[in-house]
């Protein structure tokens, strides 16, 4: 991720680039055993379409003082696309998906992979007969969501519904993966999928016949994961010495440096590490070795832990005489000696462990600072030590609006909300009131700061 | 490809991005062998970047009344930032490629696929400390884009280089593969790799400093391959009854009807078709059953012959009592009983054939309508019969802008220009003739109208 001369945009670099085709991959897979097919919209909407929906585009203000805009988010280029395809029950389900670049320029406080001005998503955009059909395909999603994130990122998330006031307009319901970074004390919102209902049915003229003759409006998700899932990867693991990438995806897994010693035959150490990086190149392990002679090993160690390579392979004389290599983690920087004799399995092995104890360890931080709270002063302790904070609430969208303005006089930064009602709700016990208004609570939901 | 409501923009359809897919896969396999490493940088461009190369993005014309202008292509986006990182020899060579869409917006006669004004393509900038590594590279990319036409989209292409008038502006040499569509008598040029020199390291200040410490400016290429490329490959294959699809980037290689009989249980026969699949698709090739009950067998026969699935296999009752299937292929209509026994040898066996059938008849079709002419009435005759014409010249700048102008007076359609100087010369004869300046000619070119 580089800077780049114009405010919110970023040059995205070979490791962020990987990152995104494993991720894309990933969830390629999955949607295709979900037969939905890839098509890519152009990135100009004409005005006819965007102003058919205005409510939807306000938040986005994507218009240029031209006679097109560049699309936020392609619900209007695509939608009046769906009228036409869609005729009767046998063109439904209507399943796309497309990874393109877009654009929101809204903001004034751009945080590289976070919120930039243009970035790059998947976007789905589903329409089915039924609700029935399209409430599940809402869940479906997310739970790939949460696995690209929880399996391939090592990020733990919250699945859970977004309220009235932060779910996406124009649209039924929000639901969504959230993820929180501690160090921050703020939640990100990581993935979205949403089920429009029949309200862009109704806008673009989304009809379909059913098997009786009548015509019925269909009902639509949409649903997007973006570049910004880098981001909460990096701050996630990423510690004072630099990046940690969790083994599945990281660009390089293993890198084998030379331990040269004075006086000892240099080549026979550089060949062994081309050997041993080419073993595990061979097994479909992503391996490097740094065989650049300019640079002392301790230059090369601090180097490659700072791009956040999980595993570092040193190979010195001693090791070569014992047929064995030393082994440093970058998750714990734990060392140990393997023998190269079935060294392949050893490092599958620790790299399952590295991916699992990155988890493990982001996870219990999230834990660490969540904090259950029934009482505004509890709230507002709480908020100041940048807890993730899990609060009974009335549901009442006035009640989130006066959290939000009472967070902001209060304290300098950014205001709290609420980042989702998780899917997994803790027992409400009868009589338990809305710790902001006193009201009786209707749920648990994760309110903070958030990016 | 479908049409869009804003003039030269075009949907993708997954058959599209199937074969862009494929053509980006095999792509990347290739330049990773060549340690090209993949970015993505901002479609934005500042005017500060922008108007260090007049000269350059003169022919494209982006430019937005507001402060920022979507990139035609990416040079003046990324060479900024090639100043920044490149300081000494062991930065170079320094090799990216990004998959992005860029805009072009000057052309009035959009042709989808063929010119957009939004497109997808990938674009390659390499710099070097010496002009012979970039030179090799600049040949080592046009043969990979050969590969992709020939090997992959089975699209005959000429290799050559462009004429002083048809080159990259701003760069030193620029190097091409030409198809040529007999049907519209058209040449088009199918991807372009540009040797940049040291023009833009002058412009943008890429220089670094040698192992002596003397300070060089780098030499450059860029290369680009668009999904204009999807479109000469349905132009060169599709006849009147579709598209044809070649098996590698066919999004269906072979599709599997059920052929049910009157009195015969459909049962079995629509079990058999999807066992077949099944068979199909656990090995590797792309296949799709159609059970579709609503159509009739033929309706569905017409169907996937439009839609272009190379080979076809039906299956009916007879077939199914001699355990056989019958097949039919959609190059050339041939049709076959094949036993069920070996199966999957047989039907990729014959992917292969097609594939190379496909190819060679194109191959056929194209050296049927070039014609070697020496001089201009020769010259304008061809032209008139919509030929690909390989003509002796005298490479002079002035002598191609005549030809244009004549060749717009006497023939209403688009004018004739070089397509390219093949890399393969035919002799010249010592004494040879310009066909068009009478002065000693220095090469044969291929001349002719094109898109």
């Amino acid at each position: 991720m580089g800077h780049y001369d114009i405010s919110g945009c970023y040059i995205l670099n070979p490791s962020a680039m990987k990152v995104w085709k494993l991720i894309r991959a990933f969830f390629d897979a999955e949607i295709e055993k979900m037969d939905v097919e890839e098509y890519c919209f152009p990135m100009f909407v004409s005005p006819a379409c965007l102003e058919k929906e205005k409510d939807h585009i306000e938040g986005f203000s994507p218009e240029l003082p031209t006679q097109i805009a560049i699309r936020p988010t392609s619900e209007t280029a695509i939608y009046p696309y769906f009228s036409k395809w869609i005729r009767g029950h046998r063109d439904l389900p209507l399943k796309l998906n497309q990874w393109v670049n877009v654009v929101r320029w809204e903001f004034s406080d751009p945080v590289p992979f976070i919120r930039s001005r243009e970035f790059l998503w998947q976007e789905g955009h589903t329409a089915f007969a039924t609700k029935s059909e399209a409430d599940k395909e809402v869940f479906d999603i997310l739970q790939i969501y949460s696995d690209v994130y929880e399996k391939l990122l090592a990020v733990p998330v919250i699945k859970g519904m977004k309220s009235e006031n932060e779910k996406f307009a124009g649209g039924l319901y929000t639901s969504s993966v959230e993820a929180f970074i501690p160090a921050a004390g703020r939640g990100v919102q990581a993935a979205t999928s949403h089920c429009l209902g029949q309200n862009f049915a109704k806008m673009f003229d989304i009809s379909f016949e059913d098997k009786e003759g009548h015509r019925s409006l269909v009902w639509q998700n949409s649903w997007g994961l973006s570049t910004r899932s880098i981001g909460v990867m990096i701050m996630t693991h990423g510690d004072d010495k630099g990046l940690v990438f969790p083994p599945l995806v990281a660009p390089v897994q293993v890198v084998v440096i030379p331990v040269p010693f004075s006086g000892v035959d240099t080549k026979i150490i550089y060949e062994a590490c081309e050997a041993v990086k080419s073993t595990l190149l061979e097994a479909g392990i992503r391996a490097k070795a740094d065989t650049r002679d300019n640079y002392a090993c301790g230059w090369k160690y601090s180097d490659w832990e700072q791009k956040g390579v999980p595993l570092r392979i040193e190979i010195g004389p001693r090791d070569l005489a014992k047929n064995q290599v030393r082994i440093v983690r970058r998750d714990n920087g734990a060392k140990a000696d393997l023998s190269r004799e079935g060294l392949i399995e050893q490092v599958k092995d620790l790299l399952g462990k590295i991916q699992e104890n990155l988890f493990d360890a982001a996870k219990r931080k999230v834990d660490a600072c969540t904090q259950k709270v029934e009482t505004w002063d509890d709230f507002m302790e709480a908020l100041n030590q940048k807890k993730l904070i899990l609060a009974p609430w009335c549901d009442e969208v006035e009640v989130e609006r006066l959290v939000k303005e009472h967070t902001k006089t209060e304290t300098a930064a950014a205001t709290a909300k609420t980042l989702c009602t998780p899917l997994e709700q803790p027992e409400l016990n009868e009589g338990t009131l809305c710790f902001a208004s006193g009201k009786p609570a209707k749920k648990w939901s994760y309110w903070g700061r958030s990016y």
